[in-house]
């Protein structure tokens, strides 16, 4: 059974498969909760699954209260999010579109940069032209991180002006036919120095090495340790503050994540990004990110953008 | 205690007042669990309130086996959500402003709307004007649902072609400095007949009822009724299949809702949606939908656009 409510009544219709469709007027949840008072026992039914990481403590508690005795409740295994996690040959196909849709916009963001610009006003330009690109919209809130800004790993365009001189680190990506795409690129805008190369380079190389250290049956964890390792070598251990990937499909995190110490093991057919990263606080910060499909024997990188230090 | 994650570091020293922040390399959960292991004995903590409508059952599940024996875990009452309900001066003049700059939009829209223009290209004008303005970004997904589309109440934007007769429903928002602002208007697309020029002045007959009936005092479920009283006596009682409006702060639906049968009381200070609706399935839908402060003696409309039909 399926519970909505009348806004959706037309739609679920239209999209809801192998399941009947009960619009309902209360919440859908408490509809479901009286649907299985009156009908658990005839069905013999004396588990229900549940969704423990998406049903709230106050849901799961108004549902028991709904449940007719002898009937309990119980956490799932995470189905869907497991099957989710490797992609059929006809996703893969929606990601690459969503992915070649989404690199197609770098020009817009090259075009759109310059000192004075308004983060905001680049991601404007990004934007308009994605949707005009038909896609369904954005992913996520549009990363234009510029000057001191681009250290914040997650500076989401703001009204700062882009500076004379500094990293933009420009972290995007579309929904298209309900498929997400993400990348990121770091661009400078006047003369890097020595030191700000050096740092766009060693993030460059531990992007390098961890899509080829991708491979069916290499865990999550060993792919962010050979980022890691790079970024060590080079000082900047302690500029990489976030994880080196995840997941990417009909949402924009996905199972499974790469980070420090995961046991996950890659399949063929995963779709996940590579984003390491250093960020040096009041300075500036580099980002470099691609998607890619696992494969038996490496990846298969979707992002077809380049990734040498474009300067403005 | 206010944990994150290291991407948020040095937006949390900008940003968190009042409290501690710790950095931490776990799951923000977890390191709270720990940090709660360590220390909530020597501070005399024996329960610990969550936030029930948010915490999801295996978060709960985590936090309750990292808790030393002793400290129980117990749903707090809704505090934040209470106190964000009713606005203070300072936050109903963020949000005057946000629904300026939203209702200011409304021209734009005008000008891309003609047939056979899709539904993502008006969206897509409408957005990248609201950057230029300077929004932060849409506070959801506009809705731009043409023709038959129209009656669909979430029918967000579509690559479906305007036709050369039917309505338009265009329901959208900004965020400006973190604040939401909500409006739909519906226009026409080719002369209006009779029967859907009528439903168009039932749709407004109820708004303006709905409007009028807001209140300090007032229940929120006999706002819900005062709309649908209009609509049923027009026969359209089983075409307004949502509910009447919702409150609207720093999330675009907040406490308290205009729903059937709810006992809320609206107080001074409180921003809400009036925005009633009728659907006729294949055929079209109509929604007028504003944003008022409720006041002692009424409400204050603070949405400034007219609301006669627009033929285009």
């Amino acid at each position: 059974m399926f519970f909505t409510d009348g806004r959706y009544e037309q739609q679920a219709g239209l999209e809801v498969q192998g399941s009947k469709v009960a619009v309902v007027r209360k919440p859908p949840l408490a509809a479901a909760g009286e649907w299985l008072a009156a009908n658990a026992k005839k069905l013999g039914m004396k588990t229900l699954g549940i969704e423990a990481e998406h049903l709230t403590v106050a849901e799961h508690s108004r549902l028991t209260k709904a449940l007719p005795s002898g009937l309990r409740l119980r956490a799932a295994p995470p189905l869907v999010e497991q099957a989710r996690m490797i992609k059929d040959a006809e996703e893969i196909e929606q990601l690459r579109a969503a992915v070649l849709l989404g690199a197609s916009l770098f020009d817009v963001i090259l075009g759109a940069i310059r000192p004075g610009v308004k983060e905001t006003e680049v991601a404007a330009e990004l934007e308009y032209a994605a949707r005009r690109a038909g896609a369904d919209g954005m992913s996520f809130e549009t990363i234009i991180a510029s000057g001191s800004r681009s250290a914040l790993p997650h500076g989401r365009a703001s009204e700062a002006a882009i500076p004379a001189s500094g990293f933009v680190v420009c972290d995007f990506g579309v929904i298209l036919a309900g498929y997400c795409s993400d990348m990121t690129r770091t661009v400078r805008v006047g003369r890097a120095g020595p030191k700000m190369r050096w740092i766009y380079e060693a993030v460059r190389e531990a992007q390098r090495t961890a899509l080829e250290t991708v491979r069916a049956g290499v865990s999550t964890g060993e792919v962010d340790r050979s980022a890691r390792k790079v970024l060590h070598s080079n000082g900047l251990g302690r500029n990489f503050t976030h994880s080196t990937g995840h997941g990417v499909g009909l949402e924009i995190h996905e199972a499974p994540r790469l980070a420090a110490g995961q046991k996950d093991v890659l399949q063929p057919g995963m779709v996940i990004t590579i984003e390491p990263g250093a960020y040096i606080p009041g300075v500036g910060g580099v980002r470099i990110e691609d998607m890619v499909v696992v494969t038996e024997r490496g990846c298969q990188i979707l992002t077809p953008t380049g990734k040498e230090l474009i300067t403005i």
